[in-house]
């Protein structure tokens, strides 16, 4: 069991400290009463999702000897307009750099990450459609 | 739209930077190569249902005047024991604390949380059941 402590500080400012003993400040944005001293708590949605699938695909580049230099990942996500505007819609885009990197093994690394591995992914997928596409940088 | 920005930096940590201009530091344990130098990303996701939950609380009973002092969200998830780990259950234990607060109204700003406002809880609940009480602390 994964477990997360969150507290309020004031406005709409909150500490979150979980498990691994590290704590995350959030905050709204001034318009709604707050000081914008932290992140959303929907911004750590798309932090955590590519956070998750990343180091799968550096796990999985590192143990097929693949010489990855760099890894960028961007994901945007589309909220519906309604109430609880919840993500309907998330893409990511992963930027592998390296060496000589096999597109066929950073394509598999990928697909195992989103297909089988990623447990943020599968925890999202059920009400928010997610799209990924990458891209290989030589250097 | 809301977009995140993450980054490979070593072993298995990664900076995530999100629109409103915040990062978080995001790693692994060190039994998988990791250094734990930051949350883990399965984290960030009870971390976000907590603060996005709490906001509405806040701004729900600070609208009814109600005299909110203190307020302690406790999030835990399980998840299943195959792959993708992805969550199943997330249960929430909200400790309000405050001075002559109203059972009735901490339980309606509970309620609209959790069923209109909270977009944290409405992307998660596809895939996780979402359980939740609360308790009232006068102090």
């Amino acid at each position: 069991m994964t477990k997360a402590r969150i507290t309020y500080i004031s406005g709409l400012q909150f500490v979150a400290e979980a498990d691994s003993g590290h704590a995350v400040i959030m905050d709204g944005e001034e318009k709604f009463g707050g000081r914008n001293s932290g992140a959303r708590p929907m911004e750590l949605l798309l932090m955590g999702l590519g956070g998750c699938s990343g180091m799968d695909i550096v796990s999985i580049l590192k143990k097929k000897k693949e010489r990855l230099t760099g890894l960028d990942i961007h994901v945007s996500g589309t909220m519906a307009e309604e109430y609880p505007h919840k993500y309907t819609q998330i893409d990511i885009e992963y930027v592998v750099r390296g060496r000589g990197l096999s597109d066929a093994a950073v394509k598999r690394a990928v697909q195992l990450s989103m297909d089988k591995y990623c447990s943020v992914k599968a925890t999202l997928e059920g009400v928010a459609k997610i799209g990924f596409s990458y891209k290989i940088v030589e250097e």
